[in-house]
Parts: C-alpha cells; structure tokens; sequence
C-alpha cells in the first residue's frame, strides 16, 4: 500500500491519514479474540487501570503470532517507509483496551514528546499506526486529534505520573485550548479494520469510555531505522531496543493465518 | 408550546423527544453569561468537582431573574403540564458545569431512583428538561440516552458515594448493557438553546469533559403537583418544597430581559 499525492499533502498539513476499512473483519476478528485473551493475562507486559481492568499491553508482536503478523503488515509497514524514505522498526507496540465502563483517559500529549525525553529518539522520524480492533464510536472514548499541530515541533510538557496508571508527559490547558483554536478537534470513527496514521508531534488524547463497548485499538509505533533510541529508560519491551528493519509479510499473510487458524478451532 | 401528536408517540416509545434551536442565541446568551458568573461563586449552592471545578449550582432560579424566567418559560411549562394532565411545581433546578478539561462524569441513572429514594416521591409523574447554554458536541461530555429504557420501571440501583463528588443512585454494568443491547446509546448533540426533555426513569449519563469547550446544560426539573415529594432527607435548595403551581411568563419574556439587559449593560 502506497501513499497517493493526496494523502501526502494531507498528512503534510492535518497530520493524520484516516483508512476506513483497512483490514477486513475476517482479519481483524482474529486479533479482537486474541487480544482479549492477552488483556486477561497476568504478565508484566500487561498494564491495568486503577480499577483493575486491563489499560493497555505491550509488545504483543513477541509472543503472539497474529500480532506478529499485524507489526509486519505491509498495508502498515510500506507508508512509513514511503514516508520515511528508509527502513523502519518496531519502537512500540501496545493494544490498548480502553475497556467497556472502565477505560480510562489517556491525556493531552504528543507521543514523540515521550519517545524524545524518556527514550532519547533524535527526530520525530517516527509515529503510531492506530488499528482499530472494536468500532470505534463518538461514544466509548474515541481517540480525539488535533489538526494541524504537529506543526509546532515538540511543545513543553508536564510528567504527570497521578491521573492514570501510566505516566505519560502531558500539555497543560493553555496550550491544548491555544491549538484547537487554530485547528480544532476531530475524532475519527469507523468499523472495526480501520487504521488511522498520525505524526509523532501531533496533539491527541482520549476519554473514559462509559460506555458498554469496548474499543480496542493497537498502536504499532514504527521508527526510521537511522532514527532508532539512544537512551534506555525503560524496559525493553515497551520501548524496543531491537533496531533490525522490518521485512513486510505477504498482503495475504494476516488473512491465511486467520482462516487457518479458525479451521483449526472448529 | 404544545407537542403534536408524533412527539407524543416518540415520547412515549423513546423517552425522549429533542427540540433543536428551541431558544435564540440572544436568550441563551444571556444565561450563559449569568451561568459562568454563579458557577464562579461560593455559594452554598454551588458544588464543585473533586478537582475543585464547578459541578453544578443549585436553584438558580431562586437568586437570579434570568434563570428564573427560564423556569417559569411556557415552552418548558406546557409540554410538562400536557403531558401530566395537570400543573407543575419546580422539584428541581441546576446548571451542570461540566467545565473544559475538568468535568467529571455522571454515571448511569435514572433520575427518579434518586427522587423516590431520597425525596419520596410518589411516581415518576416528574422530568428533567435539559437547556444546552453551550454547544453540545459529541466530544464535549455529552449527554448520553438509553432509548427506551424508561420502560423498565425503576431499576435496583446503588448508592454511589465515591465517584464523583455528587451522591447518586447508580445502576450496574450488567443493567446497562442489557438495556443497551436492546435500545442502544444516543447522545444528542446540538447549538446553544437546544432543548432535551426526557422521561424520569430513562437511563441516562455524562463522560468526563477532556477538551477545551465547555458544556453547560440547564436541568429543570418539573413534577406534577399531585406527585410532590413526601421526604425532605435534602436541602430545600436541592430537593425544593414548595409545590405552588408555574404560572408561566409571556413567552418573550426571557428575550425581552435578555434584550434590556444588554441595554442596561452597554
């Protein structure tokens, strides 16, 4: 999958691309199924809220296949590279859970402001592929960006280590309401399989979800080889200390391995 | 006002009938200004969030003629008092805040669980009518509607104590999903001066507000005279006692002291 011209120059000024229907949900429904099962589990890569239900997990590319298979998807991987000009590798990768009733806010913040101060990432040359693995809705804590800020290069920031149970370096008030004044606020929606590619310096959070309905998204983060970290924080499988490019699997590859895999259940 | 026969059957199978632009930007403006001036004060009135943002301000049409003209308007009077087949005394009066980045949830209830449980009242023969003094955006902490669930009756409910700063009679997960399995979740969304009203036991709740926009919605309640409350377990500026029939005022009342009030002020 390449960018078209269009979708360029609208990354260039909005600083996101939205897919709709991305994968198909044969494709995707493997991941939801596998994904829940993972948020279930006890191991360390499993984060929880202060509520106890599961926040977010990491690293599930290591030890799960279908999720191995989604990090190395060329309907992923090969925009990045376009954009980047070079090869890329795994920074990050989280499902997120945003669970029913209990997900709880993921704040203002941009990501390369954490990649660059806890993980010492040279450039903003990298950024977070989001997969939507439930529908996401206006209702249950949908991801909100702000247009046009990643425009501002990386804005100062707070380490708010309080509000959740993930420490995350946060934009005060003054600034989140300075930008939404210049670009306001979206919050794209869509079917389970839709994808949504944002620049590291664009502003966005998400709130509670109240709601009955999940909304699980995987966020794979794919950084320029060249641009890899240089300073090692935290453990490495939140922050990957593994800079090997990635070789993109077949188109189809996700697709087999579900149906394969749903034979082999029946 | 007077609901035509098709609300009156959407009421009735929805418990809940939207009014879009009900009231003009140059009434609503007025309340707004008047609803930020009484949320800044310290009041006994006036609750505030756990972070020390304004909640909610009670009975504001006790102290203030612009909001107590909006209590006594005909076109939130007369729908009630045909609804109910008789007169309507104000059970309830608050301006929720649900300020910019700070407004916290309200979970999921029934508003007349909380009025048979703590004020006594006979029957659900009382609602809530909501004014949006700001614009409600899907992003903003809307309000967000159980379609149909007033159908159930008055559900088992919790005394929630600790969420949020406001005591509230609460529903599990397990109800609200199942009602919402049968009628799903809406959140009306609409410009200032948009008027909701909606039966007193259909479920119904508020995310937290994370964006820079505020979201003041009036809440008038009104119950049928014959219904008063027979407990007084609240303050009389919460759970009011003086059940006199609403003489409603002219219905450009509100625009007319909205417009003189201008004047006074230039």
């Amino acid at each position: 999958m390449r960018l078209t011209n269009e979708q360029l120059k609208l990354f260039d000024e909005q600083g996101f691309v939205f897919f709709p229907n991305c994968f198909a949900e044969e494709e995707v429904e493997l991941l939801r199924i596998e994904a829940d099962a993972i948020l279930k589990t006890d191991r360390q890569e499993v984060w929880r809220e202060k509520s106890g239900a599961p926040r977010t997990a990491f690293a599930a590319h290591t030890f799960n296949e279908s999720f191995r298979l989604l990090a190395h998807h060329p309907r992923l991987v090969e925009p990045l590279r376009q954009l980047f000009g070079e090869e890329v590798y795994v920074h990050q990768y989280k499902i997120n859970a945003k669970a029913a009733f209990e997900g709880d806010v993921w704040q203002w913040h941009q990501d390369y402001g954490t990649w660059a101060r806890d993980d010492g990432m040279p450039l903003p040359r990298a950024m977070n592929i989001a997969v939507f693995l439930d529908e996401v809705m206006a209702i249950n804590g949908p991801l909100m960006l702000i247009p046009m800020s990643h425009k501002h290069g990386t804005l100062a920031a707070g380490h708010d280590k309080l509000t959740t149970s993930y420490p995350l370096w946060t934009l005060d008030k003054e600034t989140v309401t300075r930008l939404a004044a210049d670009g306001g606020i979206v919050a794209p929606t869509g079917k389970p399989g839709s994808v949504l590619m944002f620049h590291g310096n664009l502003v966005h959070a998400s709130p509670p979800n109240i709601t009955p309905y999940p909304r699980k998204i995987v966020y794979l983060t794919l950084c320029a080889v060249s641009n890899h970290i240089t300073k090692f924080t935290r453990p490495d499988w939140i922050a990957h200390r593994d800079f090997t490019p990635i070789k993109p699997v077949d188109d189809d590859a996700l697709l087999a391995y579900a149906r394969a895999h749903r034979v082999a259940a029946e």
